[in-house]
């Protein structure tokens, strides 16, 4: 299947089976997020994965009741840095440059570059630079996934704020921006499953600047 | 290819060769980034495309000079709506409607709570959840390229205001956000390809709930 076919082919499952995505799938679509491109590679997001029946359903209820929360195989959870910070900026470039056998003198002026750019800027101003990489590789995750045959749910309607409360992700340095179920779609109860996928006509979509 | 080869392929080409991207392959990039999923399915951006090379040069000359911009085969500008407004939701729905052959009834709920959150909003705000948006088109556009092995170059670094103020945007209700040049990487004279691809250690990425 091409991409072009598996984005035709997926669409945003209201209604999941309950059945299992197995683990070397959930893997192939967690390494998709984990290759996914970001500004200056520094990846300033984290995907975490839920399957306990007990804590989907308690982050059910902070996302307005959606049952795929809980039906789902696999919930997906992408999680922003509330901040870029120095430490975690000098982290990033120490794991470079060991993986590539490099001394800390091949990063230093761009990496200072960034730590000033970065440190300058408001928390706020960098988690939203944070939570668009993150967007980065949640659009390639739900891509791979789709690739898989694997149904997923991208969404956005859910207490942020409570969400972070509940898994302790402020203390990791993280805010949740996305959730991503990933399971099998249930055909008979899905009222959205059989409607044609609609999108902007192309001419409405695209600027041509010859 | 599997997906997982192609962002292994990839990398942020630093030097292309000037050959052209056929006109196939350019086409479904575009259609990879057309089919990407958006909240709502409201769409809030679009996709330039320049290849005039007079452009190309002033595009150049607000990104720090950077040669993948004039030496592209096709400049892909990711711009998303400066708002959310009233009439761009109604737009969705009536084109979403027509083409399911559904009575405007049918989403008439869903959009007037649309329309009411977004519009109670500032434009800030709106043009923040938009931009994220056109990120997940734009991760999805460069894993296509990659898949079809035409390089890209996922850019930020650039004026956007410059850009918006280049291009008219602004006219447009369109705010520039990202830069996707396409092309072919010449590998004798990119630094960057023959460095080892690295991402954080999978462990220090994801968090396992169970």
């Amino acid at each position: 299947m091409s991409l072009i076919e598996a984005l035709n082919w997926r669409y945003a499952t209201k209604k999941m089976n309950g059945e299992k995505v197995s683990q070397d799938k959930v893997d192939q679509i967690i390494a998709a997020a984990h290759l996914a491109p970001t500004s200056s590679g520094l990846q300033p997001f984290k995907v975490i994965v839920v399957t306990n029946p007990e804590l989907k359903e308690k982050i059910k209820a902070l996302a307005f009741g959606q049952g795929q929360i809980t039906d789902c195989s696999h919930l997906l959870i992408f999680a922003a840095w509330e901040n870029y910070t120095e430490e975690k900026i000098r982290a990033v470039f120490a794991n470079l440059n060991s993986e590539r056998g490099l001394p800390e003198s091949a990063t230093a002026d761009y990496m200072n570059m960034l730590i000033t750019n970065y440190t300058g800027r408001s928390a706020e101003e960098n988690f939203v630079h944070a939570a668009k990489q993150a967007y980065i590789g949640f659009g390639i995750a739900l891509t791979e996934a789709a690739l898989l045959k694997v149904d997923a749910t991208p969404m956005e309607g859910f207490d942020p704020a409570g969400l972070d409360e509940l898994l302790g992700l402020k203390e990791q340095g993280l805010r949740s921006v996305t959730l991503l179920p990933l399971g099998y779609r249930d055909e008979a109860g899905d009222w959205l499953v059989n409607l044609k996928k609609v999108r902007r006509p192309l001419e409405d979509f695209v600027i041509e600047m010859n």
